[in-house]
């Protein structure tokens, strides 16, 4: 995949600043004080109202993953849209059918 | 206090939509699936990527009123952070001066 | 289309806060002191701003239908560029591209 | 005023790409297909969902004096707070404050 | 391409305000006190924090031919990464994809 | 002053990932293949674009200290004006007031 195949090429540059950014984003979403769960939906509505697709993406199957419910990520998604405005709408939309099919791989 | 005042002014103007939307505000954060304390700070996160102060202190406020500790606030401002980048960082010592005054309020 | 399928699997989740927001960015745009044709062109210059191309295209359908000349179209694309700088210049092309489909359309 | 002391200041640097910009700045808002009033209702709105209170500012006053009606004003915020979301409500605040302020002045 | 063929269209529509916008954003890549390698960086980083596909894919053609090794334009991306944040990351992969293929082209 | 006051109190805190992105913030802009100058330059353009004034006048003292010219810091404004647009313009004329303190004091 894109992702990985250029994450790899990135990092392979041995650019310092880049290569720990890249370990520190990890971390941020490691559990602590709060459950790698919570820390997953606050990754989700703060790519949501920044509107990045990929971002989105990355923490939806990250939530399917973490066991969050489907009201738990709409009511997250609420937020988001109340926060953002309308035009998070087109972010929200491929957000949904991102997760009903990673909700569907879960099974 | 500027904020109640023209939030008063605002809404006796009847504007169908802004007064809606006022409302609708305020329910997103009411409790659901997910907590209260969940949500103010999913509301925390999306201020600050976003870097506005004013909806930032308002959400510092909620989340030492609903019991939010300490590390749970750094954890998703560190979260806000990374997301964000070092843009965020003014906001992030004037989130931190905030939290700082709430949590002595509390007690 | 993906638009129509995805709000209505959205709107069928009866996500209070999410359904309420849908309605009322509807009523946002209706007439009143301002016309529907003047809201719209609100619509097309913050979706320009703001950069999403969604939103734009969405715009630049509903000026078309409310019988917006070319000139008008591009004065007020003239306001997003000088607004919003050459970061807007894209989803300029793409705009105009969609607008001369829409004004073929229209006959 | 600062704004006027700070612009002579900058144009005295003789900065061809800034000059021309500012210069192009004022005629964009120049009446053409599109009224003087409705091109600074589309600056107010641009200026409200990038969040910009100088810019909001000037385009309240300027609103003002092309004699845009209250409620028109109010109808173009209720479409930037829909587009730009709930970020925008502390920028709404001090805009009605500045609208009050300069519907005053005209009498 | 796309974009030659939309900005003739563009520039054929004889919009004063766009016209010399286009002419101006040419002029402020010149060479002057700073070299044009160096007002081409800062293209890049501006349009990395901004998250602007297109107009990093421009800068990234632009630095190759002006003869930017990889180590600079790492850095310069590094920085783009630091100020604007994890939401950054996506289009820095597509970035380096696009410095390796114009590195490629310049052999 | 309140920002050094902030940092020891944040640092204080030990939370790892905001500690560890405030030092990777400062290796950012260490020289390597681009100059410290550069860095910086590059810097204020992100800052400028972004709109962050706090940001903008670091930056601006920083270019001071390095012995960026007059003319050097007015041609990456320029850009960062054309890159964002008018929205930039009160932030241009706060960094135009700072830079010209700025070098007043390295005499």
């Amino acid at each position: 995949m894109f992702r990985e195949r250029m994450n790899t090429r990135i990092l392979g540059e041995n650019n310092l600043v880049i290569n720990r950014f890249f370990n520190l984003d990890g971390r941020a979403y490691e559990g602590g004080s709060l459950s790698v769960k919570t820390k997953e939906l606050l990754g989700l509505v703060a790519s949501l109202v920044l509107r990045c697709d990929d971002c989105i993406t990355y923490h939806i199957v990250r939530c399917a993953e973490e066991g969050v419910s489907r009201d738990e990520v709409f009511e997250t998604m609420s937020i988001g849209l109340i926060v953002g405005g309308s035009i998070v709408i087109p972010h929200l939309r491929r957000a949904v059918d991102r997760w009903d099919e990673a909700e569907k791989l879960r099974g």
